[in-house]
């Protein structure tokens, strides 16, 4: 078997072709004036070691990925009792749909789509301040990356937070059904400086990995979550993990991965690495279209497909 | 024919055991404490002639019979184009439903839904303060009732704006889709003032009187709204007046109507008169109950239904 | 005043330049190659006086309009107890939508969308084969409009049986729910006859002149249907009777009425007349254009709005 | 490692208590009276070596599971071009919900809702008689399990066939888009069949084991569906396998699944063996609860999670 780098070399070369396709977000400037046509992509393995190809060690909206940071959060906080208000099944709408919270009495499908990653944020709220729960999850994340110069794109999250009226009526509809507890613009301020962090491939992919390592840093040797809840964010990741082309990805990979809007993908291969790709060029899903190309062409080459 | 009092007293007296069926609003304590057994009506004719029974005279919060003087208001404003806003069709769901924006880009299907209603008062707000938005409302409803002593119940203003997270998600969720302007504070602290109008059912009967004459105050003789859109008004009571239980109202009274959640129901007869009645325990569908039976012995008495 | 006559042309000649504005239906051969321009009018007044304009003696498919004379004849075979069986609301959906029955538990909103209309037939079949049920209906309407010329036009009435899986799935689904008792292809067979009775503007006119009068055929002084369920077949159409665009025909023409894709509306003036109109183009929500226009003339010259 | 054998039991014996919760399927008598305590389990690897618990060869109706061969033969007969005719998302509906079918023209989500499950028998039968596409099912089947003795229980399938509205529905449903082909009462015969299989635990894992080996049968030696197609299959089973509770299967046990209403399940553990349990009482999503709690053991003691 060839070298890891010549294995990712090989899956990154070969989707050169994709990298054209698509349409960045442009919902806020910030993202919109991203360059259109970067792509990187980094892998760790649990033993140590790395690779990387592009422009992996450029920083990027890490957006929707942040989800699977809040849940771990949530879940070292409130264990269990977690699933009680936010649930663990695919919706079958988009991530931003309201539909299925009127039907089921505000409770939100998952932690990965909107509504649920809202009611993560004001679980992780309780008691603190707005900069409190900010600063802890970037902490999480700087402590993950093992890299305390990760920061929050300012610019983003304000711009975020000034069109951010389809999640505020996610939120407050919620609150109607008393599904949220803190003040909805705080739950707001730290939703978005969550979804600004900026962080480049191989931070994501290094951040990642004690979801490939049983819930534990395998290089800094930290417990970060019990193995059982590593396993089930795992399975979320696998179910829910691209919106509404969840099952399209599982095809494709077949390994537990999380977009985001930013371009991003991480995913995990358990056991063996964390791998992250980026490419702003999104399909019609608002996924990374060369990024998931690169990432199908990785699984064939390494085998990496659980399933 | 017996006179119009007498036809009133019959009807009334004909429904009094009805009176102690059903549930009192309680989502807010200015609503829940009202006394459950008060039942008051009265009726106001074209020409002038008056009739009243019970607690005809005594105030109550007139809640979403107040959208019918909103949308006079943005009738006389915009003309025909508030129509492009806010749709003229039933929904099929219940009022206070987000299902349909969802599906429908985030127009409401009438103005008599909260949805609706909200972006009635969005158009109201639209180069106005606050202030000067509410203000117009209540001199509308005290020129309509020709009694400048009609005033806003502070206390249940308050209380409603402060547990209006279900019109916050419905306003939010709308303005994602660019359709309401103003800042949501505003549209909710003008609609929370609006529904606390505190009216007896005289002063709602005179109030209502235009719409049964094509638009026109017939006592003070002054011209309200036009007359093809008197008409449309009243269109929108007949389908749509009663939340999800119109169709009920429509075969059990036959007339145009709008009720309120504070147990009130005005009711326009085309030509002839308006009437109003007000008993605070509602039915399942959150109509007044024993409102709803006199309106139905009433309309048997006088045959008034014009269907 | 002018004469009826007089009224109606002046009505039908102000809209010509509508004829030829939508779409004919196509979704059979039978209906499709109906000449598009066609336009009829008729009114009976119920004091027997006739007015009639173009084609109003040229038979047409009379198609949903037919779901008025079916609840006509459950509610003499049922009573009130028809009202169990099917709802009396708008539904706020498509005319062929089963999203709302799947929500509640299989009993449609109302005997105007489809699967009403279905769960009607389905009671009108019980303890009869379905050539008696056909009859029945067929006689029904032949006795309304005084006329025993009146046929089922075959071809259409195979054509749509032909093509009836839509229904046929409202159907299933709702037996599923335990809400049809029937063998489902009678069901189909007695609907899709019903649907393809073919009349002209002349009759359809005379034979809803019942609903103008309280339940009784003014001119031959028979009782079809007791006075208070006339009323609530009025109702019925008033708020459901134009599909989802119901609130729209209220707006325009505020008298109840009954469209059909065959490009048929009727519509019932209470205490004066029932009118008919004919033009085969459809507006986008299934009502004939020009027929509506027509209507919304002729109201505005008659002053016959009930609103 | 303890052998194969004393870990199914020992697995197996820790959850016997779980055996007497839940609900047996009553819908049709010949499922109501299979006894309830019923408790079978059986693995066999990718080796050949095979172990077994309790009612282990036992036959019980196979009902959902066998949409998993289904899509297998399916796959093979149409390659990627049955992707085109159901989709590979997860629904977040009910197994046998219709709502969906509306919103998205007909196309249901996934091959293991019943609305997938019938394009698919309908892409099977094309150009073949019902005898031919049963036989076909069956014969694969028995090449699968490596067992001619394996039948379809005809009072279950004739009595599934004459409760089969709900089917009957969503199939003329999809008809009416165009989705479905051939006759309605053919697909429902054929489906009706196919879920009436009985097989008992070791002929299930023995026939499922080529999904744990990149498609090719490992026993027998014997290709049965390409590796990327199986990989396909298995990321199908994990996202969508136990209709509205998959991802609560992904939590639990973490590896493909399918569930069938008689009390069966099949899971996947990719290269190394597949596995069968079998209990008739249902959690209230229409899984086997002890056969889901005895996979849960057994996936802990033997570390087969793949996430």
């Amino acid at each position: 078997m060839s070298s890891l780098q010549a294995q990712l070399d090989l899956a990154c070369e070969s989707i050169q072709h994709e990298i054209g396709i698509g349409k960045v977000a442009d919902y806020i400037p910030a993202l919109a004036r991203v360059p259109a046509d970067k792509f990187g992509a980094a892998i760790v393995t649990v033993g140590g070691e790395k690779a990387s190809f592009g422009d992996a060690s450029e920083s990027f909206s890490i957006q929707s990925i942040s989800k699977v940071f809040a849940i771990t959060a949530a879940l070292n906080r409130y264990e269990h009792r977690i699933w009680d208000r936010v649930g663990h099944e695919p919706s079958g709408n988009a991530f931003n749909s309201i539909v299925q919270l009127e039907k089921e009495n505000g409770i939100p499908r998952n932690p990965f789509i909107n509504a649920g990653a809202l009611v993560v944020t004001d679980a992780l709220l309780k008691d603190q301040s707005i900069t409190e729960c900010s600063d802890q999850m970037l902490g999480l994340v700087q402590q993950l990356a093992d890299d305390h110069t990760i920061t929050v794109d300012n610019e983003v999250a304000q711009s975020e937070r000034s069109t951010s009226d389809r999640n505020a009526g996610l939120a407050h509809f919620m609150r109607s059904f008393g599904r949220i507890e803190s003040d909805i613009s705080d739950v707001l301020d730290v939703y978005c400086r969550q979804c600004a962090i900026a962080m480049s491939c191989e931070q994501l992919a290094r951040s990642t990995l004690y979801l490939a390592n049983g819930g534990t840093d395998p290089i800094a040797e930290i417990p970060i979550v019990e193995e059982e809840r590593a396993r089930r964010i795992n399975a979320m990741m696998m179910l829910c993990g691209h919106y509404d082309a969840s099952g399209d990805f599982a095809h494709r990979v077949g390994l537990p991965g999380k977009s985001g809007v930013g371009g991003g993908i991480v995913v995990v291969v358990p056991d063996v690495a964390a791998v992250a790709v980026w490419s702003p060029r999104l399909n019609a899903n608002g996924n990374s279209h060369a990024g998931t190309a690169a990432l199908e062409a990785l699984v064939r080459i390494t085998k990496w497909n659980v399933l």
